[in-house]
């Protein structure tokens, strides 16, 4: 257990897993910047023109970086004591998927479907930022989210509904107008590209009726939009207000948290 | 009034009307797969691709929803003590409407306008939730909304008059340069698409003047987005002190907002 | 100053000034449909169709309405003891503009401009609200908005530079991409469109380059249009703490508006 | 150091850089009115019409604008006694970037990128600002984004990292549907027009299960617009609290957060 007995894999652990020496920070540098490069090559690759100069150089890049991430993933597996708890976890599920996609167009052919592959490669940036994670905010943001989850589902749930009721409702209005209305589903698209305000232009009601509606989705989507922001905002504000009432803390029981106002501790009745 | 004595009407108010029993919680999942199988339904059956392959399926499938739908209106008649109590209830009154539409198609011919009625059917699924509302973050929602809405109606009321002055303007400056603005209505129809920043693109001003008398409108709409979003915002703020506050009170010296996790009163250090 | 000699102007002025009574509930009431029958006759006539078939009725119709609030402005003016109090009044200049479109139109003949003044007379409502405003909650909206004002105006002279120097950008990137930025002044009408979130899609970036500027502008635009959605809903979140704590009054002073703890009155120490 | 011994620098350093004068106060008005000026110019001129009849007049315009902004930035840098630390300070550079543009004209000729120099004039109108901003609010409004900033580093970064994702599975779904997604950056500005709510519709998918997809993402922007919303909100809140409490400390029990306009203390009732 002692660092004198450090194996060559304890070594390589603390360089892979941790941040916490020179090598390992360099190491999770080095890999970012692999990481971002692999998805501008990806993006740059879809641009035709771009393609039809480079295609070759891309190819080359992309056997290079899948190369990298082989050995690193090979690496990983052999530095850990119990090389399933990595295989099987999300991380590792996803450094997986992303090593494959090349190997994969060799048996598949270079099909679409494996660039979905390559931009999941982006997931591994937040193993990277994991570390920091803690220092960072994302901690409080986060929990606010998932503290407001509940009544988010109830809130995404309820605009459902009234989309496909709406929808119907401009399907019947509008069908026959020739404005793109052509059946119910796209017409709950068209609802939700208006109740979000998004507002795409695409399907626009052509009828006075049509319009009317169109006109009371807005100001009905008006509203709605206040609904999700009103919660985050109250989660964000009751957070606020926990982190200030923070500073005391009962010499007794330890417990925080306590009101500003609070002259004995709310857990063990001991004089603060 | 013992359960001994209960006899089959009595059980089969248990089975459709509550949840408590595992009888009736198989039912309400099958009522919930019907209504969602319905709704498909109505929404495929609208893509004319797919209606013109499955026609005489879809005749069917509506055909068999409307039998299941007509048998358990019967059932929830036969099995309540004052048949007219659910009739005449709001429930009562869907679930009558949610019935009827593929009869009407007997005596009124396939309308488009039954299809309104078959989209009401997802209206059914609520008497669902209803059951689990009170476990749900629902009632919060509803009751935060509730709170704001006499705000809420002073707020869309003056969005109105201010769209209808705006369209106004904005028919005189652009009503002759031939952008869309051919009359006061489809003016007003353009503000409101503006203010709640929707912005389909289907009418945009063409000349100088309107242009820059929109880009007023656009910000104005931001300050006014602003004011819904800041309701309801409050409201659920001023709900969550309310939880967190009201359920605990001393018994020794009365203080009253206590926190949730509180064991002992944080004035005189009673215990609660 | 007994109603036993109230003359018939003192009647009348209670039935035209004031709502207690049932003849000035009456009143107010047909005012408000007059009001909203003349906006209505605006819209339609705006309608090319609709104009083309009830031309001579919308003519004679207008003449009407314009004799009623004829009648009433002169009524208003004569039982008021000092009619250049009303006359100069607020609702008294929106009262004359309201009344004269249509005797202008004999002078100028029917010009659009007179349109505006028509339209104008929608703010006649106001005057009809008034009386209910204090047991409504415009009040409070209104103060709210009103404390936000300085913030709210720092933040859109802000949003004006901040449109002018990113409008000259895109000028300067898509300028010749013959994708709608003509000029500066029609790249920062573009620039007001995206920060706001409404997006017409009239104009739109056709180069790389100035699709990425646009996608940096919107995301701006999504923290910017947190700042007026932020101030308004502090300012409401502080109303309704001030109104949770108006309960308590002093017995001594009569201050109210204690916080929720207060033992002693923060304004002249008795105890409360 | 008396003001009987101030030269002609000294009063002239007053003027310029200082507003308590009247004379100081001039300076300030005329520098406002030359900055807005030349920025009118800078819009006008890049109308093609406008810039047709009064090209002559822009010229001169702009020679005089150029010459009045050497002589202030010359007056500047004599009247000062460290002429480096304004040379290299903020505003020393915004001054003189703002003054070279007709200069640089004349060597590389009237080149487009010289605008952007000359919109950067608008900055200059900060100094001014500077000095009546500590009256203002706008220091409100920056402390409290500086709060939030942490927050909205880490949303901006997730929401790009969102946007790299789906617009990679709307170009797989949507890249041979001739709907416009024709390459990764392309579907990558769809995925931010439509995260951000702005929604131009210059690329729509024209698939359904391209619609079915796009309906996800509005609902997710819809979530995510909330947060930086909610951020913002709360930082607010907090803000208005602070400043509603920090003000006043009881001398005698210590019991701090008295209201503003409190006089004596709400725990001991001992005057403040």
């Amino acid at each position: 257990m002692d660092t004198a007995q450090a194996s060559w894999k304890d070594k390589l652990h603390e360089i892979i897993y941790e941040a916490d020496t020179k090598a390992g920070k360099l190491f999770d540098v080095l890999l970012l910047v692999t990481i971002v490069a692999s998805i501008i090559l990806v993006m740059l690759e879809s641009v035709p023109t771009i393609d039809a100069v480079y295609h070759n150089f891309f190819n080359i890049a992309e056997w290079v970086i899948t190369l990298l991430f082989t050995i690193e993933y090979i690496l990983r597996i052999i530095c850990i004591k119990k090389p399933s708890s990595y295989i099987f976890s999300y991380f590792g599920l996803i450094d997986f998927l992303a090593t494959i996609p090349k190997y994969l167009s060799l048996i598949m052919g270079g099909t679409h479907a494996l660039l979905v592959l390559r931009a999941l490669r982006l997931l591994r940036v937040f193993r990277i930022l994991k570390i920091s994670r803690y220092i960072g905010e994302s901690n409080k943001l986060i929990s606010a989210l998932k503290a407001s989850r509940p009544k988010i589902t109830v809130f995404v749930f309820a605009v459902m509904i009234l989309a496909i009721i709406l929808g119907t409702v401009m399907y019947l209005v509008e069908g026959n107008a020739d404005s793109g209305f052509t059946s119910i589903p796209r017409s709950i698209y068209w609802t939700i590209v208006t109740l979000t305000t998004v507002g795409y232009g695409d399907i626009t009601p052509a009828t006075a009726l049509g319009q009317f509606i169109a006109s009371i989705v807005m100001i009905m989507g008006y509203g709605i939009i206040a609904v999700p922001t009103g919660i985050v905002s109250a989660e964000f504000t009751a957070q606020n207000n926990t982190i200030a009432n923070n500073t005391k803390a009962c010499t007794n029981c330890g417990t925080g948290k306590h009101k500003d106002d609070a002259k004995f501790c709310n857990n063990c009745g001991d004089k603060l």
